[in-house]
């Protein structure tokens, strides 16, 4: 039976070209980047030639980019490696010998100019600004900092999943070290203002310098002044305490890299996120753009490799494969978004049509256009997943990357919607090979199948009801007979 | 030109089964393993059959092999995944509410039974062991560890390069929570009597065990004084104080799982790293064994996948070719080393027979079948390797990982050997490749290559001069002279 995947969000297969790309590398060109030899040489020049693509493509340095094993750990070398810098500067504050006391000031001198120095002498912790509805590879991250020496705003993203740029304006604050925002978010594709959350980061950074410059100066209070007014907390600014090179501004740019502009200046980001696995590259390859200057502490150490940010031999096929995925998909983003978006469109307009009872999650345009995020009500997610399998299709239900837990889609609560939208929220993302004709089988199958799973579903939500999120909103008098029953049992469906 | 690889300690080609078992995986089997449909499932299924293919081959259970991008990031999870679960429990310890003071001794009760509570309230660091000449990424992460919250003793490995499991006794302390020790080292092969340090850290645990039985029971308290004989450190072992579940043993195979056998209960580790790019395998890919009930905290979090371990969508077309090129490893083991003692032996026998002043590294027989490496004193090790490498001939100074660095190898520095043997330091490494008539050719052009660049070095040491690290041991009168001539430019040998 031909299958029609239609879960290209999850990962995508390697374009033949790219596995072409990474063949020399297997037998061939093997050697340890490392080596002075001719194989050495040779994979360094890979590895050299891959960089360059790729910072060409980004309008970077070749020293700002580091190779690392995938999204996820690029996601957690972003947000550790600078809560971890920022950190050590506040340890050097604390164990600071020239303190006042144990836990008093510490002097200018003991600090590089310009530095963090918070935590106890304070007690101000370092600040970190996400959305809600980050990628875990983000979220988790930051909630364990937040358990830890670290305050964390998870800033609310809207019914339509787009951050406010000036939500972010307001939750900044002196000590904020880091804003993290997706650039397109992996479960409903909207895309995120990342250019406007940019300057915004920007010209609160120019707000510190510019004040910094004033107390340095016996006359110039004006700026200051104006800059408090603009920023109320930065009315009591303090050189000694909080630095100016912060925060800095990250983004995951996996989702994104297949579609949209991904250069580094008109974004204004610090820190940007790509893997291989989402463009058609090979999984387990990814990189963390760094601007020069912004410090991390390395999360992966040992022999040095990439500039000392990330330790281990150069994966060099794989590097290759990478630098050739995003070559490629940044040279056919606009083909692909122009042939995808009436896909999407089709696919949306046709499932509202064709079903009752759907909510389309997330902006209606301001999405990726290769996704689908839709609730379909009353419906077991699970349930329509293996059903629609064993029709030859395969799309997951929120997310597939921690498909292992049954937890409702964090992504769709941050929306403001009840628990029930979560769990039934179902995730179709197109891609290269998506065609019209699969949506139209997609058609014929998912509105017959969606039916019949109702008919055996004890939910039946009121679409309009508030506090939908309790067992009361189940509108089943018989809801313990049926979810008793044999007939409700997803794995009988593959029988 | 044929070229004579001889590194393949650095790194080794994919073997063509290898690449063919991968093959599959790249874009027709390419789901993410997280999916509940066909191409997920199948992703599934090669995760777990590689998991079995491992566990079956090192004796342990499924659940016990956690998956990553290679084996630095597999020795960072070690050392760093234990030291930090330790922290955990002493943050916990610290910040203990109904602790008798800020420092004071935290009640039992605030702790899991057995956990390690050390820090502040008792002034007592948690305490590593390793070897001065662990891979850097063992060595690194412990040099971090130690200008932080921990002890770490450096263990001597003596001139043979072989650690001896009764300094590893002597060391071991009520708070050692790892001893990270390398079966066999990357640089000069030594092999390292694994099982032998792991008998050793289990029966000190069991003493560790007896004492708490002991101190539960009011009569029992001569197996206290029996152990404490033994072990005198433990003479004021305090339940309160140290868990018993540690010291936890690590060990780093990598070099190893060509040769040896790596079966974990023989051996006696608790953790074992593992990676693919040493054994035929792509770069990129390794596991650490963690065996179950052994607390690491995670490095890399997000998406929750391999067992909370190691987040991240499971990289499967890398992972089933670390599986099948472990599984051919261990399978031609003995044949490959029958294969190679000889050829290793006949390397070295050639090489002090036809140059003078060469010092073998490292024991002459309890190391890798694959591994020489000797001092050619009074010569500049990148020279040679450039040079060679104009011969068609492959091969490392010092270790491969690190040679971005100037640095005289760590290793044959902890060998107790002076700085010229470590900057003059080869290391020959043969593989799957490696004749006799591919040794007979380097001995062609090894001799006379030494002969010219000791024409035109500028240095000479006496082989048995003390003091030799210091300036005043190179035997030049005219050392300036001939340093600043034009014949002692690496860089014209390949003109």
């Amino acid at each position: 039976m031909k299958r029609i995947y239609l879960d290209y969000a999850a990962t995508t297969p390697v374009d033949p070209r790219v596995a072409k790309a990474m063949e020399p590398f297997w037998n061939e060109n093997f050697g340890n980047a490392g080596g002075l030899y001719e194989e050495g040489r040779r994979a360094k020049e890979a590895l050299t030639k891959s960089r360059e693509t790729i910072t060409k493509l980004i309008g970077a340095k070749p020293d700002e980019i580091i190779f690392t094993s995938g999204g996820t750990e690029s996601d957690n070398l972003a947000v550790f490696g600078v809560a971890n810098a920022a950190l050590q500067v506040v340890a050097r504050a604390v164990v600071s010998p020239s303190s006042k006391s144990d836990f008093g000031t510490p002097k200018k001198s003991d600090f590089f100019p310009g530095d963090l120095v918070v935590g106890q002498p304070s007690g101000v912790k370092p600040h970190i600004i996400i959305t809600k509805f980050e990628h875990h590879a983000v979220l988790t991250p930051c909630e364990q900092l937040a358990k830890e020496d670290f305050d964390v705003t998870f800033l609310d993203v809207g019914e339509n999943g787009i951050v406010d740029p000036e939500d972010v304006r307001k939750a900044l604050r002196p000590e904020t070290v880091l804003v993290s925002i997706m650039y397109a978010n992996n479960e409903i594709g909207t895309i995120q203002p990342i250019a406007e959350v940019g300057k915004v980061v920007k010209d609160f950074r120019m707000a510190k310098e510019q004040i910094l410059k004033d107390l340095a100066s016996p006359t110039g209070v004006s700026t200051r002044n104006f800059s408090a007014e603009k920023y109320p907390c930065l009315s009591k600014f303090d050189t000694e305490t909080f630095g100016k090179q912060y925060p800095y501004f990250h983004t995951d740019a996996c989702q994104a890299a297949g579609y949209l502009d991904l250069n580094v200046n008109n974004l204004g980001v610090d820190l940007m996120t790509v893997n291989a696995s989402k463009i058609y590259g090979p999984k387990g390859v990814g990189f963390l753009y760094k601007r020069s200057g912004v410090k991390i502490k390395p999360q992966i150490i040992g022999g040095g490799q990439e500039m000392r940010m990330r330790s281990g031999t150069e994966n060099i096929p794989l590097i290759v494969g990478l630098a050739k995925a995003f070559e490629l998909a940044q040279a056919e983003k606009d083909s692909e978004t122009a042939r995808l978006v009436p896909l999407r469109d089709y696919f949306i307009s046709e499932v509202m049509k064709r079903i009752p009872k759907v909510v389309l999650n997330g902006h209606t345009t301001k999405r990726l256009p290769n996704n689908i995020n839709v609730s379909i009500l009353d419906i077991e997610g699970e349930a329509l997943v293996l059903y629609l399998d064993s029709k030859g299709i395969s799309f997951s239900t929120g997310s597939a990357c921690t498909s292992e837990s049954l937890d409702p889609s964090h992504v769709i609560l941050a929306l403001g919607k009840p628990y029930e939208f979560a769990h039934s929220s179902m995730r179709f993302t197109l891609g290269r090979s998506t065609t019209k004709t699969d949506i139209d089988y997609v058609m014929g199958e998912l509105p017959k199948t969606v039916e019949w799973l109702r008919i055996v579903s004890p939910i039946s939500v009121d679409m309009n009801a508030s506090g939908m999120s309790h067992p009361e909103a189940f509108a089943g008098e018989n809801l313990r007979v049926k979810a008793k029953s044999k007939s409700y049992k997803p794995d009988v469906l593959l029988k």
